[in-house]
């Protein structure tokens, strides 16, 4: 070789010869990336090179100093059953130096229920606190000055009463309504494409997020009114480029419907904020983070915006949830220290790090704490504060933010031709990409060409028990029934109907401040599930399409020939099974459900899928009238000790013992035997390749029609 | 602001404004390198612009495709007491697809003392495995067909005889001694350094690798001669410029010798190999180990080498023990997936985890598995080995890599100017500054100012218990023993003490070569401590000289109120405290007692420091002659349990109970009992303060006064 400089062939040439023959190429990603093996400084782009971190377009970060001035904020999300407990919860976190709370709620407040109502007794106390009154939200911050505590709460469906009854706790502990200050999640649009906590229909539901940013850029000058998430979409199976895309789609479409009220740009823009989950590419992670924040910027200055307050993409993030494993669960140590070192290359505001147990139950002392650690030691000990965005000129990462900024423009594009994300809601075309992106990612699973350390490789014999934290829904149910109870008894009926018609009155007309009329019905002791309905009987409850998109499983497994067996299996059988894949209770999570019914009917069983949200006595009605061999329920949100096990009791009474019952999603190994003794025919935890469920479901069908008279 | 890019004078004035007025300036790292807040195009140098994996000077990786074409190696070191047990480990790994064998020899071993030697009863079977004679090796290695196997040895100091034993081992395997193949460490320049395991002086030494080059470079092909360790000297406290520098200054040496030795350097380079730490910064490691190619690759050239592959530098990393804590320990995974992460986006070539029980014990079967699966996780979830060379072009990372190889080459040219670094290393020097930043940063940590998680900061109350494996000494010993006493009485004496003899006069004369000859010695059954007695009467034993280093904590803590308090307590004394700081056994990590020696006699203790290499006699004998009130031992390789309690009996039997004897280092807490019955004053486990220790100390020393009649 001469002293010359080597040249990108001269690489090419030896590449080729350590590969054997094999000229190095590209690899696609699923968000259609392109990744290249060698990254030079061809690649990266005349913009990158001039960006400057604290001036838009913010790439390298919204601030000048970043974490060189004030690392990231450590915000750790946690709710429990009662507003005794959360209330405990948040004194000892702030005794301990926490700056701000952030509240789950539970799922029946999340959809608008009161505690005591018919439908929801399997999920009061479940996955966060339970809301029915102003009285349930005061012992929440009782002994929290809310106007000295930055608030945020995790709401969407039921924001309306939530939100009002918030300003009220604080009305009456003495706070103005403007010393106010958090954030309220109010994304009602990413809620239709993937996390189903909606109520209303969506344009109703815009009318309320206008509400919400006029009323609070006018009250509540320190409360951020939105926080956009794209957290959830990625759960849902999205890709990254569809999550960073539909997130931004949505952020336009709030931004409009707050133009259209008639307020300012510069006036509330500042006060969005967003929410990204953070999965295992560490390198694309960081470099959504940074393309993100390109595109906001360059969306608002399209918009009209002035101030550099209104271009910055300020966001929080959250490892991912679905990227932990139930099995060898010190493993997700790892990821989640992945993941927080994404996000903070990424240049987040603030990050919640998963506890390693979460994929499994509520996360214990012990997993919180190593959680927490996992940011401190970040902090403290790896210098990454050191330096403001320190991937800032890697020909990868500069290559990387451009190709998905690119990629997620297209995608925005293709939103905002069908007339911007509340018509394509409306539409599902986002839900459907999200949901092809979701079965093709089970697919890879499944193959093993994605692999998961421990579940699809490395697997262990025998898997190590955890001590799991376990609610006792009863006893919360009853005390929120009493104390609802209560509240009905003393309060001045009429003056509470009063104000709940007066919120159907507005809703009906399309004038008046919905929140503010909420914020009176509140005061007046009406309870959540009031002021939902007072609003229902006018925008009606939605309710979502349950489409299947076809062939994408199959097509993923086109030759495979465990699939092939299984595929003859089926067609061996004089009549296909026939499932019910079937969610029950308020639990919105329907990856697991799609992924298994899209799977499920591409194998050739006949497949029906419930709607969202139903009632134990509701899927075994259906399941009899379909004449379906199994009903498979999947349950996320810890309600599969209750409200499966009413499945099979309800089928018994209805004697039809015969319709086998099988359980998926997330469920403790300690909890098998219970299931069973429960009547439960077979259960699939987190990581069950979804061929093998099917074999297993198949051999109970086979067995069934075999024990036929 | 007007739509031109803003420029840096911009950006700083912003940062001045974020920042309240400060203007952003840069911040000097232990290495000496200013590290500023903000890094971009205008910090890449030319040179790194160009640059390609594959070409020299390797910056960006020894090969043109890195880990797209294949990973990099998981290879963990384990070592078992005995030979049966670790060949038992091995034969497990290797039937679950390991791909090579990696040896730790016990302490015994690796100071060339037969497991009966007066001197080490209680260092037997303590960190590795025993090896006394060729049947040792051949059973370690039984079943296990050498001539296909690589294997790796950590050993310096009993170099001839073990790699004598091995090759003996496998030619009465039936192996030809050109098949054999793997890695010796062999790298004598760093114990006399950091970590002492020695036996002769640095000349002699350095011609027994030069004999180890010449023999392997003609009869072993496929053997690696030695592995440059730079991993002991940031162990030791190091900073990471010392490590990368004294690292590749021993290489120099190491090619120095060879080329002396009349061997082409061509002709063996390729065969070299390096071993680093990696810690918890984790841009700096990565540069390090960037820094280290182009390095390497420049000093080859210098050389004379003509071949890339003498130029190219191939290291094997582990993540840093000394960064682990023992508190609350599931942090430690957290750190050595950071450490990982450093290493592989460094371009290592193979890579040891350590696991998260490490700062106690040996690991549990628990603790290795997730350490291996930190690993599979990087590999296979992460996507960092999409790339190569992913941080290439980091405005930041690439300014390091410069300032890293700069401040380097100015620590190897002090090395140089003093004549290379066997002078350097008699004249003490490197050790000097090494013990020197030690000093600094435990005064760093005692101060919080570097915070360690858990330790002094966010500790704790209680601690979690672990498992820790545990070791049974005496029944190893007992085995060890009678197996040699059995290959001495089976032996032809007279064959064996001809080929000592032999070796005593090829070390005397300077001719002939001295592992071939050992080799002689091996199959005669010669002992391990035989081979290196015959070589020690000419060469003679190495004693260090312990010097210490003064005034470095002080200087750190110039002006601390808790430090003021220390020393006018100290200086209020009528007479100030007299502590022996002592090693016991053949434990030869002697950070933490010159740590401690320094920062003691910097308060105002009067402080004296044993030999290296003690008996609890001898140790005994002194604290007694030099009239001490305490002596404080420091131990690291498990021994604590033995050799200190030997201490605390031995001067009361010389009626001198009233010498407290205190114990610190890696001593794990269900320990601690055992030992205060035993006897020991007080325990400081990794992690204490060392104002807190000297304030224990003193206030003990202060109530045995007291109590004096």
């Amino acid at each position: 070789m001469s002293s010359k400089n080597p040249t990108f062939s001269d690489w090419e040439d030896r590449a080729t010869a350590e590969a054997k023959g094999k000229v190095p190429e590209a690899r696609l990603t699923p968000e259609k990336i392109a990744i290249k093996p060698l990254y030079t400084a061809d690649d990266v782009s005349e913009m990158a090179h001039d960006e400057l971190p604290g001036f838009a377009p913010f790439t390298r970060g919204v601030r000048a100093t970043m974490y060189t001035g004030r690392p990231w904020t450590i915000r750790q999300y946690a709710g429990f059953s009662t507003a005794e407990e959360s209330n405990a919860f948040y004194k000892r976190n702030l005794a301990a130096g926490q700056k701000g709370l952030s509240v789950a709620f539970d799922l029946a407040t999340h959809r608008g229920y009161d505690s005591d109502h018919p439908r929801v007794p399997g999920d009061v106390g479940k996955a966060g606190v339970a809301i029915d009154t102003v009285e349930d939200m005061k012992i929440l911050f009782d002994g929290i000055p809310l106007k000295d505590m930055s608030v945020s709460m995790t709401m969407n469906g039921a924001v309306i009463p939530v939100l009002a009854m918030f300003i009220v706790a604080g009305e009456e502990q003495g706070a103005q309504i403007s010393e106010l200050s958090g954030t309220i999640q109010n994304d009602i649009l990413k809620e239709f494409m993937v996390r189903n906590t909606y109520i209303y229909p969506p344009e109703p539901s815009m009318r309320l997020i206008a509400d919400i940013i006029a009323y609070t850029a006018s009250e509540m000058p320190k409360f951020n009114s939105i926080s956009i998430s794209g957290y959830h979409i990625q759960e849902a199976g999205s890709t990254l480029a569809q999550e960073l895309a539909y997130t931004l789609a949505d952020g336009m479409e709030y931004v409009r419907a707050a133009m259209r009220s008639g307020l300012d740009i510069d006036a509330f823009a500042p006060r969005l904020s967003f929410f990204f989950c953070i999965g295992m590419n560490l390198f694309m992670e960081a470099a959504k983070l940074r393309a993100a924040r390109r595109l906001w910027s360059r969306i608002m200055t399209e918009f009209g915006a002035k101030s550099d307050k209104s271009k910055m993409l300020r966001t929080h993030c959250q490892t991912s949830g679905v990227s932990l494993t139930e099995q060898d669960p010190y493993n997700n140590i790892v990821r989640t220290t992945v993941e927080a070192l994404a996000a903070t290359l990424g240049g987040t505001q603030s990050l919640h790090t998963n506890a390693f147990d979460e994929a499994i139950a509520l996360p214990s002392e012990t997993s919180a704490r190593i959680a927490r650690n996992t940011q401190l030691i970040l902090q403290h000990e790896t210098g990454i504060t050191d330096v403001v965005d320190p991937l800032g000129g890697s020909y990868y990462v500069e290559a990387l933010t451009d190709q998905l900024a690119d990629e997620a423009w297209r995608l925005i594009e293709e939103v905002e031709a069908m007339g911007g994300m509340t018509k394509a809601v409306v539409d599902g075309l986002p839900k459907m990409r999200i949901e092809e992106a979701a079965a093709l990612r089970q697919a890879r699973v499944d193959k093993a060409e994605d692999v998961i350390v421990g579940v699809n490789r490395y697997r262990l014999e025998e898997q190590p028990e955890l001590d799991v934290l376990e609610i006792d829904n009863q006893a919360v149910l009853k005390s929120q029934i009493t104390r609802l109870a209560d509240v009905r008894r003393s309060r001045d009926e009429t003056a509470t109907q009063n104000t709940l018609a007066a919120l159907s009155d507005a809703a009906a007309s399309g004038q008046g401040n919905i929140l503010g009329l909420a914020v009176e019905a509140a005061r007046a002791r009406a309870s959540l599930g009031e002021i939902s309905d007072a609003l229902e009987t006018v925008f009606t409850r939605h309710k979502a399409s349950t489409r299947l998109i076809k062939g994408v499983y199959a097509d993923a497994y086109a030759g495979d020939p465990e699939y092939t067996v299984l595929q003859n299996r089926l067609s061996a059988m004089p009549a296909k099974p026939h499932i019910l894949v079937a969610k029950v209770g308020q639990d919105g999570h329907d990856r697991g459900a799609k992924v298994i019914a899209t799977a499920f009917a591409d194998m050739g069983f006949t497949v029906d899928l419930s709607d969202m949200f139903e009632t134990p006595e509701e899927i075994v009605e259906k399941a009899i009238a379909l004449k379906v061999d199994v009903v498979g329920v999947s349950s996320l949100a810890g309600g599969h000790k209750s409200l499966i096990p009413e499945i099979v009791d309800g089928l018994r009474a209805s004697g039809r013992a015969d319709i086998l019952v099988v359980a998926g999603g997330i469920i403790p190994e300690q909890d098998y035997e219970a299931l069973r003794d429960a009547g439960i025919a077979d259960i699939y935890g987190p990581g069950t390749n979804v061929i093998d469920a099917a074999n297993r479901i198949v051999g109970l069908v086979q067995g069934l029609r075999r024990n036929e008279p």
